[in-house]
């Protein structure tokens, strides 16, 4: 069998690692890695090395951070009464993004997903039910995808927060669901509309 | 504007610079990379710094390798007199793993493409219309892709190579074109099947 050089082998091994990335991704990005300049490369390898030594997760919200808490948590411009429970980071820079939010977050770490070994403890659950026993929380909006795993996500969080929010004269609500703002409505998926159309309200007085 | 920890970002920043590459791919090869151990993730920071400081291009064939001459320029059983001109190292890890060829390679690091601003001057031509001048080659075979680019390549090749090849007695050939082996008809797309039908040839005696 021919191979490639030892580092190169090395390097597309390391590549696979990554959960997605097959044999023909890894060779592919190990080749554009080896056209990087020397110093673009070397600048990649100690930048990767350098998340895993520096960033943790806040003990709060268990966001990433290279402080804890993290700079969301210890902002006292933040609303510490309100938080937005989501599966990810990536999804609380999503909601950073839209600006409109000033409460605190809490990163779930991930969603329920049992088919592939992902139970609740594997979640930061406990950790938002015992935040929330600690009262001084008015309301957890959790705000997990409008997915499979994301809304079974959302409703076992709701029963496990259940006991501990009403201790604590907590309110639990779940983000909106429907057509999303600014969508033509001859663009929007079947699926979408219907259930847009299950959940619609009254007009608000 | 909400920020990532200054680690993460720099990571993301790096991983950009890699070709199609977007913010988004970006961002989703770092939070894989973060949930890498951490035995994993400095691995492959040593990788990618290692791949950068061990690989050449063999003087001769511009295959990467850590030793110059590459191992297939130097091994004494490979036909030196027999030339597969490939556009790129995973050109050639392809023919090694057909297993068919015993000949030497020349790697031309790429394709003409002028949209996207690569030349011939580019490539390693010259140093492959020098390799034939030298003598002692008897075949040059032209196993670029039969993509737009490749075969814009191979014709610029057959033009570039024609006098050395004519002073050294050197025959320039170009792999076959056509449905491909162990394919079904049923399946092969118009274009193939067409472009099989104009390369039509009388059966062999």
């Amino acid at each position: 069998m021919p191979a490639y050089p030892d580092s190169l082998n090395r390097l597309i091994q390391s590549l696979k690692q990554l959960p997605g990335i097959g044999t023909k991704t890894a060779e592919r990005l190990a080749f554009h890695l080896i056209k990087l300049s020397k110093d673009d490369a070397l600048a990649l390898a100690k930048n990767i090395a350098d998340v895993k030594q520096k960033l943790i997760n806040c003990h709060i919200c268990f966001n990433f951070a290279e402080k804890d808490p993290c700079p969301i948590c210890s902002d006292p411009q933040r609303d510490k009464s309100t938080v937005c429970v989501v599966e990810q980071a990536k999804d609380l820079m999503a909601f950073e993004r839209a600006g409109e939010y000033k409460g605190v977050y809490h990163c779930l770490l991930g969603h329920i997903a049992l088919l592939e070994g992902i139970g609740p403890e594997d979640l930061t659950i406990d950790a938002l039910v015992k935040r929330v026993l600690k009262g001084g929380i008015k309301e957890v909006i959790i705000a997990t995808s409008p997915d499979l795993e994301g809304e079974g996500t959302a409703a076992f969080l709701r029963d496990a927060l259940a006991a501990a929010a009403k201790k604590s004269a907590t309110r639990i609500t779940r983000i909106a669901r429907g057509v999303p703002a600014g969508a033509e409505i001859e663009n929007v998926s079947q699926a979408i509309l219907a259930d847009a159309l299950r959940g619609r309200r009254e007009f608000e007085k």
